[in-house]
């Protein structure tokens, strides 16, 4: 039941025909019926797919270039949450009508950081309806050393990398039309994925989770799925300055710990491997430790102790995700 | 912007953490940020991925159990085409609201599917929204044996299998309220993937393309990336008794070309690979030869030829898809 004309095929074969980087592990790529790739003997091959709904993930006026980006961004953060090197990824794109501004913008932002982490478009699929992004990706990691959620252990020290709060805090001014500050903007419309630092974190750290859905969601899938609990450090979350002056202490913490779309890495280390840490100088902070009590606790520096989470992540999220 | 309540997550949990085959390579499934496979070293990894969106691909009331069938048999169809074998698939669904009873019957379409073909889902995501289904599969092919769209040569003779037509005749009838014969609506609704058979001509044929777009279409695309021409047998066709009668044979063949969503095989083989083709006993005819001049040609009983298509595919058809 599909229709199109000639010249939406010449448009979308200029766009998406050569995207990204040039790979040489792609054996054969877009315009067959499948691509056909190589993955090296010693790593094991990470693949997993996020989707963007218009309405649901991202407001109707939002820029292609920033669409593109952040389609492919948010894909990038659950390689980045395993240790993955990104290589390679597909596109099924669901467009209410073929316009060559929008697609030329759109396929510029994808093409930008597909080049920033040498990942290459190797396939999709393009169908006309309601704006619908859904992107596949796949990366390498050697094998046995993939950061797992399951991987926390009593003891080991909890780390964030960036600052949290930021795309919630944007989400919710422009819901009612309030000026946004730029850097907080770009959190929310164009993530940088942590990919750097995932890799980086490969032997050190032992456990980590991308803070899609917010910290305490988040946090709470790796202790329910590693049978632990842990204690987070108030003071010790990272949140921006603005939104500290803007809400106060207690809701910005609160917004640090639920607020979704930040894409910073949450992950685990041994107190043994911190020299190791340390000597990486990633752009992270301690937030807190892994303790045996199942649960999720925040302490405030006057010493007193608040429960976030208290059992199983199922019975309090909002997480709708299958991969999540 | 994502939001779902408790009971939504559970459904999700309980019909798509566990689907399909149960596969050793799969070192990680559903439920982490990526699932980790790995891959033999002497095959390369086929990859694709199509779209099923409402009102496009399908009507609204199509039932579930049907979509989950078909949206992972268009896909694995792609892997057919390469001669791949299945291995994976993940699952980008939009739903316009939690219904246990759809996703059971959805999930039911799959999952009888998947095991048949022994592939397992290991990852996804959902979100509100206009339905909208994208699965992205992957397989393996031993390396340098894949059947690519670009290897025709002059002489070869050309192969589909199955029938042509029924499903187009299906929806040309459903369109206009009609009855439609239970054989044909199985070939819209339900359509079988030539996985075996694509698997079974690794050898023999040496270039193929699943028909999603109609013959004529999908073998243009052939002949334009092999640089050849070719000349069919009307008379060859293989079209269903039921819609050369109520169609006329001039129609009939017009369906037979043009009409979509069939999901056989078109493949070419070598004179001298002919006998070990007709050894395999598969559901094949074949329906014509690859020649030296350009375009697509239709020779009639009567010795009178037509040329169908002229030259290269993007000047005449309605393509829409990136990956074909």
């Amino acid at each position: 039941m599909t229709s199109s004309n000639n010249s939406e095929f010449e448009l979308i074969k200029r766009y998406f025909t050569q995207l990204g980087a040039q790979r040489t592990d792609l054996l054969l790529g877009v315009g067959d019926d499948c691509a056909l790739v190589t993955v090296e003997p010693d790593y094991c091959l990470a693949i997993s797919t996020d989707l963007l709904v218009e309405g649901v993930h991202f407001f109707a006026d939002t820029p292609a270039h920033d669409l593109g980006h952040k389609a492919l961004a948010v894909n990038l953060s659950d390689l980045a949450a395993m240790g993955a090197t990104p290589a390679w990824f597909t596109l099924a794109l669901t467009l209410p009508s073929i316009n060559s501004v929008w697609l030329q913008a759109f396929s510029q932002g994808l093409e930008q950081l597909a080049v920033q982490f040498n990942v290459q478009l190797i396939g999709g699929d393009l169908a006309r309806g309601p704006l619908n992004i859904a992107i596949g990706v796949h990366g390498f990691v050697p094998k046995g050393q993939a950061l797992l959620r399951s991987g926390l252990q009593v003891g080991d020290k909890i780390f964030v990398t960036g600052q949290l709060g930021g795309a919630a805090y944007a989400l919710s001014r422009l819901l009612v039309k309030q000026a946004v500050p730029p850097n907080l903007l770009q959190k929310l419309h164009c993530p940088w994925p942590r990919v750097r630092e995932g890799q980086a974190l490969l032997g050190i750290a032992h456990a980590a989770i991308d803070i899609s859905d917010g910290l305490a969601g988040d946090l709470a899938h790796m202790l329910n799925q590693s049978g632990v609990g842990a204690c987070l450090q108030a003071a010790a979350l990272p949140i921006p300055d603005p939104i500290k002056q803007a809400l106060g202490d207690e809701a910005a913490i609160e917004l640090a710990l639920t607020g979704g779309d930040d894409y910073e890495l949450c992950f685990a280390v041994k107190p043994s491997k911190l020299p190791q840490l340390h000597a990486l100088a990633l752009d992270c902070c301690c937030i807190g430790t892994v303790e045996p009590g199942l649960g999720l606790r925040l302490q405030y520096q006057d010493g007193s102790v608040n429960t976030v989470i208290s059992q199983a992540y199922q019975h309090f999220s909002g997480e709708s995700d299958i991969d999540k």
